[in-house]
């Protein structure tokens, strides 16, 4: 069971057309990642104190199906489509009462600090897998 | 009665330093003015069709009281401080957990489209005075 | 000859991790697009008025290949990468110090406004198509 | 001399009542004191690794004077308008073509890291001082 993240789409979330300003989309996606990662016991400060590490997108795409605007419940669901071993790939679907508004994915790297203040691509903490599975399982 | 609108807030809201970006600030005064307006039964848009009328900001201010940062639930607390003919002053009040972050104002002119697509100031439609007033007290 | 369109990195383009904000980059691709607009004569409002269309974005994905942070200068390059009868496809790179920071592309629409505010899709005007296609050429 | 920052006002910068979103001139007054830091030879990283330091802002303000829209160039004017001990007040004004946009303030506090992650007012750096007041009179 997916994990779902409202958002009431407000008037500095819109542009001149209107409508959601499309980058703000991505925004509502990170929001509903950092509600998964609450839900397993996670945030981005707690990853970096715990493990080192961040959890950086390499690569993201979405459609989008139909308009929102300010005023609009969106509804925004999240939900690990895969695990790969240094990286992992996250599915979102939005919609606004039950009308599809778009839908994206996200591939996020598991990255240790490295000296030098740089980031490595590692194995994914086994920790981090299953609570994150848990959390999408609708456990915890 | 004044409103109160919460705000979950989220990375996306934080700057390099870890803490909420300033301007945002600003954005979430500005969507707890939005909440006000919906519990008055108004929005930008009924405003600008009913009215003919934006209620754009022409002076404002902030003071930071403390940081928030992300994971913070920030309540912001909005109310009609002062009515005038052809403005009116709202105010703000920000905190987390019960400590405040901010507090902050804005002066909003009633402005009505004018031919040529530009807005000029006019005294305030009772009817928004009225139904503004009853929500702030906890009306509606 | 595809347009270049430069940015400075700003602070408040930055997230909590020290690195732009990943939706960011998405604002700079839209920035990146409205330059070639320019260049080609055009902008949204002249899209608008002119021919009663909208440009919006239907897909669109992005590869983020190296950080960048504040003070970078980013440079987003823009072309068309093909035009459809009703939509074209948009390839942007983005690099900083001629190293790659990202690549992404966006497939937009033409969208004529439909009675009751909506939007249809229909066949590109021939002027945009020639004019954004003489622009991306270094044309103009 | 103050110092000019200017910046072309892009689509993603309108609301939806097609003008600047009114938190958007925070950004634009805080992407100009960078640009006097940046004249100053700092940034925010430069200072925090050389000084220990951050530049908070506790209080700021803004007047509205007349709406920019995208396309706009906007040139924003810094300047420090009061140097205290711990404080300096820095003033800002927007133009466009000319025409005045907006004028504000910042009070910015000379911020120390002290242990445990906070941060305490101390005496601003006379070498910061020295920088900035000499780049704010054109000098360097």
């Amino acid at each position: 069971m997916p994990i779902d993240s409202e958002n009431l789409v407000v008037w500095g979330d819109c542009d001149a057309a209107g409508i959601v300003y499309y980058p703000r989309f991505f925004h509502f996606m990170d929001a509903a990642f950092q509600t998964l990662l609450r839900k397993a016991g996670f945030n981005n400060r707690i990853l970096f104190e715990q493990f080192g590490a961040r959890v950086p997108i390499v690569d993201t795409n979405a459609k989008f199906l139909s308009p929102a605007t300010f005023e609009d419940r969106l509804v925004v669901n999240a939900e690990v489509a895969h695990w790969g071993t240094k990286s992992f790939r996250m599915s979102y679907h939005g919609s606004r009462e039950g009308v599809p508004v778009f839908e994206g994915h996200e591939v996020r790297v598991w990255a240790m600090a490295a000296p030098g203040g740089s980031f490595k691509t590692a194995p994914i903490a086994p920790q981090f897998k299953t609570a994150l599975s848990a959390a999408d399982r609708g456990g915890k």
